[in-house]
């Protein structure tokens, strides 16, 4: 995705251990316009696929998610959740992810209610690295025994082992922009 | 707003220590539709004033300042970071804020990047109760020498003291459903 790429290049800031700060537009200030064009991508993308919820993780998911959704007819987001809360109900689909970025391992979690058996569930998420928290996703729409329709992601850092992690399962993922390598204050697209 | 006070009473839950739990369309389960007729009636509300920002805090306030943003021409969203990360920048704007639903206080912080001197904030969040939350964001606001054009909340606790103490710094409040008591498992309107 063209538009994307040069967001990246523009903006992007690449720091020690292969972190690349997106955060102008992508997941600390959002940029409105260029997620719907993300939005209308991904329904591009998956335009074959029937979805009716489309999962994401707090924080950095939701916006993708919800501009997202928008293009997918009768579709609405789930996000799981990091901490528990008096929010939260007591009958919850959990699973562990461990963040590299934060250094840590925590759960996730979904509430029972909403994603069921018969769902056509997409997983959106910001970035994909080693997969953590898309294999979590998977493994929370497993548990309600619904379908996980594909993978998208805004920006795969295609040098680490998300993607093979995730097509074991079968599933397709579609990413907008492919990292291919980062080094000092350069990015290199696949 | 009729739309989002049927939606409360048909799908909302009062729970124990005045939890209103609208977790099927707000805050876990997003509801985009209903999301978007929040979003232009926020546009509506405040339609006389200048935005260029949108301010919220994760998590749940990034859904509704996303899809609202679309309503703000040239806006863009910000979102109040509740932890360490090592994609956050180390200058920061941070407030301490305390969170009755988790029963803690927490930091909330935003990189000196994303909130400037002349920036025009609409301050955007979920719920209303105490206010803490959106005293912590005008407290950033204010430490940016930013100013604060309003404050738009989707469900009020119309008998907890936020409104007041948000009003005491001349702050416009415009809440979509204010609730004057909640009992049981049934909730009254103003």
């Amino acid at each position: 995705m063209k538009l994307l790429k040069e967001k990246i290049l523009s903006e992007g800031r690449v720091k020690p251990h292969n972190i690349l700060k997106v955060d102008s537009f992508l997941n600390h200030q959002i940029d409105v316009e260029l997620m719907n064009e993300i939005g209308k991508e991904f329904k591009t993308r998956f335009n074959d696929k029937e979805v009716n919820k489309i999962l994401t993780i707090e924080a950095s998911g939701i916006a993708v998610a919800s501009i997202t959704a928008q293009y997918f007819d009768n579709s609405k987001v789930v996000f799981g959740k990091k901490t528990e809360s008096l929010n939260l109900d007591d009958d919850i689909y959990k699973t562990e992810i461990h963040s590299f970025t934060k250094n840590k391992n925590y759960n996730v979690m979904v509430s029972k209610r909403f994603i069921n058996n018969g769902d056509k569930v997409l997983i959106l998420d910001d970035f994909l690295a080693n997969g953590c928290a898309a294999l979590g996703l998977i493994d929370i729409v497993k548990q309600a025994k619904a379908e996980v329709v594909g993978v998208g992601i805004v920006i795969e850092k295609g040098f680490q082992p998300g993607r093979a992690e995730i097509e074991k399962f079968g599933i397709k993922v579609e990413s907008l922009a492919i990292i291919d390598k980062m080094d000092d204050n350069k990015v290199w697209f696949k």
